[in-house]
């Protein structure tokens, strides 16, 4: 993997935690404009997150996800992770690094923009729940499904887009996001990519926040190995239905 | 019809119904995130679960909905349900049997998606409102010319985005259902589809529902037989309008 | 104008008015789905009913609006209505005529979906509001004067839109309206069109409405001549803007 | 520059400040139709403006921000501010004469359409709140790194865009202006435009408002020099990153 690509898929990546840890800060932290601004706009704010890294991270096919890495490196019938780009470990690991540098530095980003309101909100869940996901109902089992069920309509409907272009470029993911977070986001807060919990929970541990509280580490594994199993199985069965182009 | 396209209609509908009922499930059960997200939040959703659906099943034309294939039947002006499929008794059958199916499966995967928060639930009516529909004043005529209006708008322009290409693939539709909820949504909850209220309402009876309760199967043909009806009258009657590119 | 010109813009007006006034009756009208579902889901729905319209009536070059009609008389860099129909008074009044057929048959049909709960619904005002805009705060002058902005807004961008084609097709249009319904809907409910006011007026004038009140025939004007003015200013003052494609 | 490209770039910064200006008044002022109707609301209102004014500035690429002209300045890797008009301080000064002109202009239309709202609205915090934004806790300091990491969000996508093209045209500009405020607008109502801010608040001070107050003019340098570092920071830190297209 060239330089080249591992900085679009750092810097996309990067957009994606700024915007999508963003939104959750507006939504949840004391005394902003967005306060108490309803789910539906975290979850158009998390799908104009990953518009906006999509479109940055192009030269990288803009996984910005390690699930979306393993689900096409599962997948057949898809020869390269981006245009001159092999399907092999040391390039899903090249990945994987520009994606958690991307996910820590996006997060350190919203804290700079919201410093002020994480100051003054007094309740540590709340800081942490800008950062990481956590379950409304806490079942590691059934969590597990949920994220994976999740992960698996992102990547096998990622894989149909590719099957059957349109004129919509980015915009199709945005939107697959979009709906995701409404409709399977209920249980988990829906992290369905390993890197968006992960990146961010590293950034909770390090960076000064006043008042912060517990990483709640005994969950980080739910959103991290959920949405793996979800990308293979994504990856995976996808191969089962036939699009009208099929992948290069 | 080919195996290939009934398997790409069982998943289009899978994609559909999971991500649907997912969305009424999110506002509707107990303890999520999403509870009372607010209608236009339901309308999004299934507009984009319709969104995910149509790329999965494009080999099959997506219909991914019996009011569909019925409608585009009764217009003499289109030759084949997608390419190279023939208009005929048994290919509309086989429709039918992948979109139940396929509708089936999807309403068991969000039972597993929200299985915590079903459980959590304590209203069986929310429980059997995430998987079918029910109307808002309870009259089987009007609620008939409810569904009848919703499903003749869904064909009608279906045929019409196919008389008029543009770049936007299935977007157009997605956003047709959007639109279609929020404005005839209010009576009925919006069928506008056999299968997606059948199917689920089949998952409801048979999946193991901690206290669950009557599956309303009373109501259950009005979302059948309306959404036929409407279909068959939005295929017959788009054949009165001229759209620029006409029909193949 | 050929009888099909005439049919689609009748057709295309009787969809704008049925999604229209139905995304009003559905949060307005007592006991629907979508009560209280605030205004920007009445945004959405009017904007998606201007994209179902759009798209029936491509034919005609889908005016589906009085103002539309005379701002593209007014303006002289357009040549004609739609490809093959002249700029003449025959063919605009022929426009008018369709655009008031479509918008009264469209408020019966919104009736019909919505029948029982406009009997179920007490104040009279809420029934008519779901046909007719009325002011928030009711003053002749300005009311005009907000009318004739917004419609100014809708010609003028419609005329930018086709001065830089973009792959959007009616889309671009449906989110001009729900811009301008979020950002100038305000004072007057946004009619900027004198058949959406109009049409459902009369029908709400003759149907048989249970418990129907006055039809506020005093402010009548105020939404037709308001738009008028409005599009013939957008038609003229979007001459003094070049645009990359230089209209047809 | 030519005459039309100013004019162009007029036309379009006014239909922006009118129509963003204007979902505030909706939602903020006494007695609207849209008042409380949401941040998620504003957001899109904010993303249509700019989708309604990059259609009409079209000629002049549609800076329509100050700091997209410094940004684009910044930028090594692109020739021109639009075709045909070079990178200098005069035309880069011509653009800021033109945004500021159209901005001014926008705001007063604003006034017009909901003046009589103004003049009921009874706290003149409000009424200022249309025009320009404040923050939500006041520290220059902190306010200045909110409103610099928004800007270069927007710089940086921008060029992206243009190093990424896809079908979208306007709207990809539209939906990261809904994106950033969503996601970076809680702390300081998201002006990411010099002009944006200063010019309704020239436009504040001159009009007749009824019962207007401060200016908070001691504020007003920092949706000024923010926007403006933040493009720049934008322009070049889009150097690193290498986009399939680059730009001409």
């Amino acid at each position: 993997m060239s330089l080249e690509v591992f900085v679009a898929e750092t810097f996309g990546t990067f957009m994606l935690l700024l915007l999508g840890t963003g939104v959750v800060a507006n939504v949840a932290l004391a005394g902003t404009k967005g306060n108490n601004g309803g789910f539906l706009m975290v979850n158009f704010g998390w799908g104009l997150a990953v518009f906006a890294g999509v479109y940055v991270a192009a030269l990288s096919g803009a996984h910005l996800n390690f699930a979306v890495t393993v689900g096409l490196w599962a997948n057949g019938d898809i020869a390269e992770f981006a245009p001159g780009v092999d399907k092999n470990l040391v390039t899903a690991l090249a990945y994987f690094a520009a994606q958690m540098l991307g996910s820590i530095l996006g997060a350190v980003g919203c804290w700079l923009a919201y410093k002020q309101h994480f100051d003054a909100e007094p309740d540590p869940a709340n800081k942490l729940g800008v950062f990481s996901t956590g379950p409304a109902i806490r079942n590691y089992g059934w969590n597990l499904v949920t994220e994976i069920i999740g992960t698996f309509v992102l990547v096998f409907v990622i894989i149909a887009f590719a099957g059957t272009p349109s004129g919509l470029g980015p915009l199709a993911v945005a939107l697959l996001v979009v709906g995701i977070g409404a409709s399977l986001g209920g249980p988990t807060g829906y992290a369905i990519n390993p890197n968006r919990d992960l990146g961010p929970r590293i950034a909770h541990a390090f960076l000064p926040i006043k008042g912060k509280g517990s990483g709640d580490w005994s969950y980080a594994w739910v959103p991290v190995v959920g949405p793996i199993i979800g990308g293979v199985l994504g990856g995976l069965i996808a191969m089962l239905v036939t699009f009208p182009t099929p992948a290069a």
